[in-house]
């Protein structure tokens, strides 16, 4: 008697420091279990990157991979499988070359930058001009840079964590019009990469009112290389470019969403998500095809369960994510009323792992909570991290609105070679690193959607 | 006394089991030693990759590069700087465009093979028909193959020695022919490639008289993946081909040549060579300017001793080697008079190295001198090889006309990863290997320039 008392007491203390229940967590040992001997996510980003390839916002592709979404989620049997429209803007790569016209003659792999204008009829000519940073850009006489090309030559460090990406990034997005406010007549950016290939890597890059839209084009590594080989050379390097991007205006597309309706309580929502565009020039695996794959495939397994979690658990496949989180502001915007009911929210966007970190931002009472939550993760390797993420870019605009989010860490080392060029396709994927990503947000959104804890208030930086 | 006697008869006896002299061996030690602490070949790739680039035989960088080598040559003092006229065929690649248009429409990374047709305007569409292998396409029904694109998916194998490359570079050559016999309207071809990247190699192909000349293209490995797990779903799938290739005719490239005269044996020559040329798309750096740059610098190491060889060195820089050994058989036609002074040739045209072998093709008398020679090569990691090699492509036309030839062979693990695709770029050579391949090359030509062994008559295999 004296040891199943015991035994009970124990049980008892263990379930109240605990958020979740028996039931609960023997589910998750099973779900564990299922989804690690499960090919279901690579199995679906075989066949986006099969069936629709690449699918850049508004393109026929993009409309493509809508559809094919809509009739996957609607095969598995999700609750309230729907379209929410997003208005996006349509930009079109076109024809793209450029060479070196004096005094080495020879063609460099390039691509445009999304959102780029184009050169007009016949292309530019220009000497070009070197910069190590965006900075030095921004700091230099006027005189050194009019009616020059500005060459941005910003070699990105490489990290498992992928923290290499932040401080080279900002020239993508703002060296067109820091170069335009000095007289430039285009941009020539290394690429945002650590790969030792010859693949230009594209990504946004804005415009500001006021200041010229000159061309932006991203160079390979090796180009930008080739181009400080020879201005050691010879300081006047002659560059054409010839660019034919198109801005063919405003059109509509589509936030994908598909649900498991909570048993207890359906009006509170787990969120996890991945989006659905991609660059034009890959098939857009690792990016973000992985995490479309990913959050499917988890949604999948729990759906696979007799049992319905306690919270809905919804899937959401972002549009328009590479050109401006398009698609994350629209769900902001159309879901505020219910924001309130959001308990916690995840985007898987960084390759297809494997993770390896549990990162949150929870109200503090939360956290051993969430210690608990990462217990029944660590058995897939995945350690307790920080309690400051966004929780990747198309949630970080929840939690301004209050809403948790959690950030689950992917291996990220390799995931700059192939990061919006030609390149990011499904062979780049390990079929096991993605079956763990899987595995974790299996157990992740199961948990989520059966924990007893407030996660409200979050805690925010101070401005 | 006794001991300097027995010191003289050992060095005699040392004397009648090498080919060398104690002095020729004395300078082949200093100049391993200033060999491997020179970046002179680096160098050289440096200059013709960063200051020409890309040189396809008959194109306007080819007449750069033909121009930098005379110019270098003379700079550094060799003697009889000329350049041997070959007339060759100009092709040029132009516009290429290929994309899957049914049922799962997106683009090819293709690049056509050197000396394909082009597409009528407007391009060719039509459905691909697979072949594991060229037999597999020679053996098919024409009914299966009619009017389609035929693709043959037969993958390289990775190996040190590029063995892999002779089984499947047969469907580069003559997959076209093969095809149009057939009926087919194109050719896609796997590319010829060990590498994991998106990109396509290209390379020469042929056509025979009488049969129909289609457009032949490489595409990339994962596109070649592609096209199998698109097949997977449906066998009909749909490509549009677009080729602009142009046939110019002919025009005139030159063998750049520049010699050490020998002292004593001066109308024996040592060849050394390369090929200058190289395919449109990268710049050229592993293919072949690594083979540039060792052969040169190993011309220029010697050339840097007060003393001359007995026998003359000749670098000879071939024309228009990837369009079909041209500039090989002009050579060998010009100097048909003394290919019976020609004491041995070798190329070096795998890359930048390192050599770990020292191959032959010669009498079998002179097996222990070239054992001998190895044993020079050994500090640098050479062993000895076989006695069957051909000497590299370039040479491998001068042993059916009796000439001895060499192989050093070098590490081409990698090399298939980058040839012919326009990520071979100086990046690629890692110093420290080039470095050695041009120590072994200046020990080569240095010690066969003073060796005391008739090469002659060398074996040929029995047809
Ligand atoms: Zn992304
Ligand atoms: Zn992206
Ligand atoms: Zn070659
Ligand atoms: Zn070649």
């Amino acid at each position: 008697m004296r040891s199943v008392f015991l035994a009970l007491a124990l049980a008892s203390s263990a379930a109240a420091a605990t958020p979740f229940s028996a039931d609960t967590l023997s589910h998750a040992q099973s779900l564990r279990q299922h989804a690690m001997s499960s090919d279901h996510a690579f199995e679906v980003v075989e066949s986006l990157t099969t069936e629709v390839g690449p699918r850049l916002a508004g393109s026929d592709g993009d409309a493509r991979a809508v559809a094919w979404a809509k009739a996957r989620f609607e095969a598995m049997g999700f609750d309230h499988v729907r379209l929410e429209p997003v208005t996006i803007p349509h930009w079109e790569r076109g024809y793209a070359d450029a060479r070196v016209t004096l005094p080495f003659p020879q063609p460099l792999v390039i691509t445009a930058l999304g959102n780029s204008v184009g050169t007009p009829e016949g292309g530019i000519e220009a000497p070009i001009v070197r910069f190590a940073t965006l900075a030095d850009l921004e700091a230099a006489d006027p005189a050194e840079v009019k009616g020059k090309l500005a060459f941005i030559d910003h070699r990105m460090e490489r990290f498992k964590d992928g923290r290499g990406y932040g401080p080279v990034v900002k020239a993508r997005g703002q060296g067109a019009v820091a170069a335009a406010k000095k007289g430039a007549a285009g941009l020539l950016l290394r690429s945002v990469s650590t790969s030792a290939h010859r693949f230009a890597h594209t990504g946004v890059m804005r415009y500001v009112d006021g200041v010229a839209k000159i061309p932006a084009v991203a160079i390979s590594g090796p180009d930008a290389d080739q181009l400080t080989r020879m201005l050691q050379r010879d300081p006047k390097i002659q560059v054409k470019l010839e660019l034919e991007a198109m801005d063919h205006g405003e059109t509509t597309s589509y936030n994908v969403i598909g649900e498991i309706t909570g048993q207890s309580q359906p009006e509170e929502i787990v969120l996890i998500g991945a989006h659905l565009d991609s660059w034009d020039e890959g098939t857009g695996a690792l990016d973000d095809g992985a995490g479309v794959g990913i959050v499917t495939a988890a949604a999948g397994h729990i759906l696979a369960l007799k049992q319905r979690p306690a919270r809905t658990i919804r899937v959401v496949l972002y549009a328009a994510e590479e050109i401006g989180l398009i698609g994350a502001k629209a769900y902001r915007d159309a879901h505020q009323d219910t924001l309130a009911q959001h308990y916690v929210a995840a985007e898987a966007d960084f390759g297809a792992g494997p993770i390896y970190r549990f990162d949150t931002r929870v109200n503090e009472q939360a956290l051993p909570a969430m210690t608990a939550l990462q217990q029944q993760l660590a058995p897939l390797g995945v350690e307790r991290g920080h309690n400051q993420t966004w929780g990747g870019p198309d949630v970080s605009v929840l939690p301004p609105l209050g809403v948790p989010v959690a950030g689950l860490a992917m291996d990220g080392t390799d995931y700059f070679d192939y990061h919006h060029t030609p390149d990011d396709t499904l062979d780049k994927i390990r079929p096991e690193a993605i079956q763990q990503s899987a595995a974790v947000y299996t157990l992740f959104a199961w948990l989520m959607a059966n924990a007893e804890a407030e996660l409200r208030p979050i805690p925010m930086p101070q401005p």
